[in-house]
């Protein structure tokens, strides 16, 4: 492809030879001629001068490419563009494996993939073009949209209902039980049935071991374009908005709420009945413990604002000299009141 | 079903009409006519009021309910049979199908129910009435009792054994390898066997994506009543003692005790070759290091005692007014001296 | 096994009759005669002068046993051995089940045994003497080495390169999708493909529930001899060096390097587009935020040096005891400063 060619499909501004055939994208230290690479994170700043790719892509403030440029105000969109048109993944397997074992009562839409040991029960409904790999289980009743990806060993339980383009990755288990139990006189604990429902809606996507359990009552439900990393625990009862962010190992306790866009970072948690306001960031490792308002950043554990929390890190550091302060004010003060003593004993 | 059958069903004391008809369990904030809810967390107490739920499930300090109450010590127990009563589940799979792989030396009960695609290995034994949906493997020697339920893609490693009414999420492994290896000389890691064994007593119940690995020698034991949650890692030779519960995402390392009832509340950790004493609770985000007493509720990375947490987490949000405070006596002292040594210079 | 015949195959100085019959290792609390033992925890010290054990697997300087000694430097190492040579683990099945479902382009090396229900795609390779428990999946393309165990419901995405003899545990997923998403004018994520490698060098073990995902670009790589226990998330563009160790639910964030050696303990975290410096260690429960040298111990949350971290820890639990001296200092300096105003005032 044309360098000219790709810079017209990216609506990229081109600086420089039009003529080069581009193969591939690359990053920016692996690249060799005939590659595009871009620039997105100022922490790569320093390869751009050697890089040996043959373009790169970087927003207007950039200089100093010893190759051609292709200007756009979104590096990284535009980076995520050209893979999907340069390096193509493995074609998605088609078909309906003999193998399979689907319900007769089972609907499934046109050109649906099943692959082998795929487990579908009764009354299960897939939409059109949705691909489904080797050993997912679907349970009773559970609704798939078009236009899914559920990949291996993923577990769609009872009645679980995902929208329009859902993807799941390996071993992700979508409707398990929630974690409610009732203690009773004697310590012991009777589960509360977990009846409730799970609806994810369009276009999220659902990592590698991640859990989204079900409630005894009402439901949980992850809004339209919300994407879930690998490892995410994701409570009975729990809401998160549209275009939420969970990355992995994160963890939302029970009937807690997100806003649309809040973005939790890795390892971080919100305990139960909480809500966080629409656009928050939690940061990595930190705890919410009670709501938060839109648009906050917060950190720590518990979260409190960034800010706060960086004096706090600062001045823990300095303990060991706030200590020391201290005990000279100690010493100097001591002085000062035994001379104040002294002159009136003498 | 009446409000008075429902009552009397339940234990609870009627104020009310008995004759309406109730036909659901709902939440506080979703129920309609027809529903019962209930009053169990004090954060919901002020949708009592507004509530539309023909009666709510409450303790008798409860006052203000704009519909028939159901009165009982324990609330949240009565809501969790009344789930039970009133929302069905969807039901059971039954019989074996003809797509399982099932070894001629294993040992099946009285109405067990296996799913497609299962895999069950040489000489396992499985108890009467135990369920096990699509997907499971089940490893050579293991013992699983009676009245189980093992959801899909779950792995019972060989020579596991299950008790009566164990509960396993979907994907739970039991009985992975321990994270064992001896340091070699030239800095590589040598695995040392994990050939012991992994015992789980009666009506323990496992979650979703949660590891419970085996030793190199003796046991990994989960005593009964004990309760999991999903993505906790529960290391080679960890004893856990009767009615415990272990929140989502918490771990515990090598050889580590808990006694009775202990809590682990989310993302939770305990260290390896520690014990925690009976009806402790551990912090969401802790970390125990060193031997808990029982009865304590701790807190912290490393954990303390939570009140001293609490002070310790005040004074750190207000360590840039100790700072101040220390600036403070600092130009007040040197004006001190300096008025002490100016006199004297005179 | 005679005692005398185990020091030699262990290279162990015998101290005692070596004409005792050996038939089990256990732990030093649970060994009776006929048994084996090792102490390399000194916490487990007090229970030597009672063992029942027949021998102890001992460094020089321990003391003190009521039964013979095998005499090593390394007694850790010495037990991993004694545990190979004498408690047996269930003998691997062999094997290719007539219920596999394997792509007629994919090649098996010899004595290859695969379980029921394992899906192995077009263009596979599988080395000799591997073992495939059942319900794994490999992807098309996937490569995998000789010698390796890969346990129940694991994942090898397409393309994926396994090196020989490494270990997979139950439901450990390789190459599932990077977490990669550009976010658009209107707030939604596009999903930039991830289409790039992953590659597992020789001599890996991989937990249970460990997820390694694959970037975009380049690829995802563990070098040979690195463990990896359960439920740790590797993100997209990984690279781990040689014989690291990787505890329970610690993760490490996309783009980022450990060194050869490097030590995560359980529960830490490294985020992203960061390096760990060769030979150093990441405290429990502990983030890595920024580069860190070779051979450092760090701990803490953003993690900083051991030493730097007890201090802040022993500071920060007497923050109340600092708080009272700056209050002490306050009043005595108030009152000095009262005795010098009075006076003029007089």
């Amino acid at each position: 492809m044309k360098l000219q060619a790709l810079a017209d499909r990216l609506n990229c501004r081109l600086e420089g030879d039009g003529s080069v055939e581009i193969s591939r994208v690359a990053r920016i230290e692996d690249a060799v001629p005939g590659d595009v690479t871009f620039l997105a994170n100022p922490k790569y700043l320093s390869k751009l001068p050697i890089t040996r790719a043959s373009a790169v892509i970087a927003d207007e403030a950039i200089a100093g490419a010893p190759c051609a440029i292709l200007r756009t105000a979104d590096p990284y969109l535009a980076f995520a563009e050209a893979v999907a048109i340069l390096n193509p993944a493995e074609p998605l397997p088609s078909g309906i494996s003999p193998l399979a074992a689907i319900d007769p009562t089972a609907e499934l839409g046109d050109r649906v993939a099943v692959g082998a040991f795929v487990s579908i029960g009764p009354r299960v409904r897939v939409g059109a073009g949705t691909v489904i790999f080797p050993h997912v289980t679907i349970g009773a009743g559970a609704a798939i949209g078009s236009g899914c990806v559920i990949h291996a060993n993923a577990s769609v339980r009872e009645g679980v209902v995902l929208g329009d383009r859902v993807v799941l990755q390996d071993a992700a288990v979508i409707g398990s039980d929630g974690f409610g139990f009732a203690r009773r006189r004697d310590g012991s604990h009777q589960k509360i049935p977990q009846v409730g429902r799970v609806v994810i809606e369009v276009d999220v996507e659902i990592g590698a071991h991640t859990a989204v359990d079900r409630p005894a009552l009402g439901e949980t439900r992850i809004a339209s374009g919300t994407k879930i990393d690998n490892l995410v625990q994701v409570a009975h009862g729990v809401r998160i908005g549209r275009n939420a962010l969970l990355a992995a190992q994160s963890g939302i306790a029970g009937s807690s709420e997100l806003g649309d866009a809040v973005v939790l970072a890795g390892q971080s948690g919100v305990t139960g009945h909480v809500r966080v306001g629409r656009g928050s960031t939690i940061g990595a490792k930190s705890v919410v413990t009670k709501d938060i308002e839109p648009g906050q950043h917060v950190t720590g554990i518990p979260a409190v604002d960034l800010d706060q929390w960086r004096e706090m890190i600062v001045l823990l550091r300095r303990l060991p000299e706030l200590r020391q302060r201290i005990r000279e004010l100690e010493t100097r003060l001591a002085a000062v009141e035994d001379a104040r003593v002294r002159p009136q004993q003498k």
